[in-house]
């Protein structure tokens, strides 16, 4: 199967975790031409079969299932006390007296894999990790095209060697959690970059992420080689969004003053970098970022925190996360923000 | 004028300082239809009468002189010696019992500004700083065309106001010296993202830096907006190129191995974030990177050691300054280099 075969236009609408990424706005990108990606990492196996049925019900159109590729982690209890207490400039002003523990660090990945398989969406992507040549396997004979990420050619040559169909090509401009998996320290690879270096480096189509928010960047990522576009914070503003309306609000308000619009990659919020915009949880927990743990564990950790601030509509507590090409976003139901692009990018391809 | 008067084809060959771009490099690419830039941020004001003076003996084309905008520091001894010290794990190795100290931390910027202002080369592109307005209409009274270089939005709009004829727009992918003025922290924007915020933020053209080697490079950036794009490391290998053979080597050797061709930004060599290919020198002084002084002190007191390197043919103490599309650089005459360009772009646009 040929990645085009799934869709009329070239435009995958990126897996956001946290709620962005509705059976909403899933489905109305595959119906639109586009493909929908749905994010289920946070999600429970059952919850992920659920979240499927909603997207049927919605689209007979194909659609991608997203998952973290994660080991569960037992983090000693000195770890946890140390954590903490780092993140108590966070979790003080909330009047706390303790950051309240997790009931789990993470969902057991084997579980969430065996219910994608029993879902089996047409199109399934993975981050973080690399699957096996055996998962990728029995994820083809349930059917589905498997699309690894990779942030440097290690990582897409990695896919391509356990059989992957496709590999998303996630520039530094990307929103959201970085992808890295091979090399001790991230290459910050730009999209522009990247992209040509994934097309000569495997054979397999190359989707390009990163920085793309319009006509113009969908030209761009074709012209460099990519076979097709993977946007996310493009589609965070539209209607079937599901983030918080005052996050909405943010990205909004970087499009009326782009000069002052300014994203950063932190670890602050989960122990894994991650773009989004800067707000007081960062710059508080800026000197702290090099020894809070690893992802999941800070993950879970500040997820509480994090849960409280958005009910306190408190902005500057939230993880706000967006890419490098926030201030081109656009507020608009997501079958119509896909038709402008389609639009734009024919006339940025005369 | 429009950009465009100045050349048959839109590609700028980049200004890289440290002898990079020489005469003959500049008029191969002004002759053939691009248009070439002569690095001249580290000459006196004499030498840059006399390297004007051969780039015309090579070419009547239009050519750029660029140079850096900068304030001549007076540090204090007692910095210096810190630096010095700071210093002593890469100046040691070379059998020195001190780091001998410079005969000027930099070039006079306003006599070097006279010099470039009398040679009147039909361009001139700045970076570091900006001119003030009244500079602008020095460099336009003298028929030459003014580019300033921006990192973000507000820079852009401030070389618009003081009546900059283009912009040139550096994304993070760029190789050597980071052009950042305004904001205490680089935004650290890639290509993708930087050239669509300055095509929508100002009215003059935008020329693409970062990232681009090659055609598809070309392409995806007038897709983005740009009306031309400028190409540093992709020009380092030619025939012209006046770096050290063996540094040259170490960029050749990137492009066998793109998996494992890493650059990053650095502090170390400078004062001022700069990118190239990691070696023992970044690696070593990384942990006093926050401590170095600012430019051009930094670069200053790492010339000699810099130079005794090269002497010594040891690259490992160099600086290779490298873009993060280096895997993709080509050995031939810059010539044919822009030739192939050109013929790639097309197939491109397609």
């Amino acid at each position: 199967m040929d990645l085009m075969d799934f869709c009329r236009y070239p435009i995958i609408q990126a897996p956001m975790a946290g709620g962005a990424t509705t059976p909403q706005l899933v489905a109305a990108v595959s119906n639109g031409g586009g493909i929908g990606a749905f994010a289920a990492p946070l999600l429970s196996p059952q919850a992920i079969a659920e979240q499927v049925d909603k997207i049927r019900a919605l689209t007979s159109r194909p659609f991608i299932v997203n998952l973290f590729v994660l080991a569960t982690p037992q983090p000693a209890e000195e770890e946890i006390r140390r954590a903490q207490e780092l993140l108590r400039p966070v979790w003080e002003p909330l009047g706390w007296s303790e950051l309240p523990l997790p009931n789990k660090w993470c969902e057991d990945f084997h579980a969430q894999f065996d219910a994608l398989v029993a879902a089996k969406p047409a199109m399934a992507s993975f981050t973080f990790g690399i699957l096996t040549r055996a998962q990728v396997e029995r994820l083809h004979q349930a059917g589905i095209y498997v699309i690894g990420t990779a942030t440097n050619v290690a990582e897409a040559q990695a896919w391509e060697t356990v059989g992957a169909d496709a590999v998303c090509a996630q520039g530094l401009e990307a929103g959201g959690h970085r992808g890295t998996f091979i090399g001790a320290q991230d290459d910050g690879l730009g999209t522009v970059a990247l992209v040509p270096l994934l097309a000569d480096a495997v054979r397999i189509p190359v989707i390009a992420a990163g920085g793309i928010m319009d006509g113009r960047g969908i030209a761009a990522a074709l012209a460099l080689g990519a076979q097709a576009v993977q946007m996310g914070t493009a589609f965070l503003a539209t209607d079937e969004s599901g983030i918080h309306p005052l996050y909405k609000e943010r990205l909004l308000a970087a499009s009326q003053a782009p000069a002052r619009a300014v994203t950063r990659l932190t670890r602050a919020f989960s122990g894994r970098y991650a773009r989004g915009l800067v707000n007081r949880f960062m710059d508080v927990m800026q000197p702290a970022e090099s020894q809070v743990p690893a992802y999941p564990v800070q993950n879970a950790l500040t997820g509480t925190i994090r849960a409280q601030a958005a009910k306190l509509n408190e902005t500057e507590l939230m993880s706000l996360w967006a890419g490098q090409g926030v201030a081109m976003v656009r507020a608009m139901p997501a079958a119509r923000l896909l038709e402008t692009l389609v639009a734009e990018w024919r006339q940025a391809s005369i």
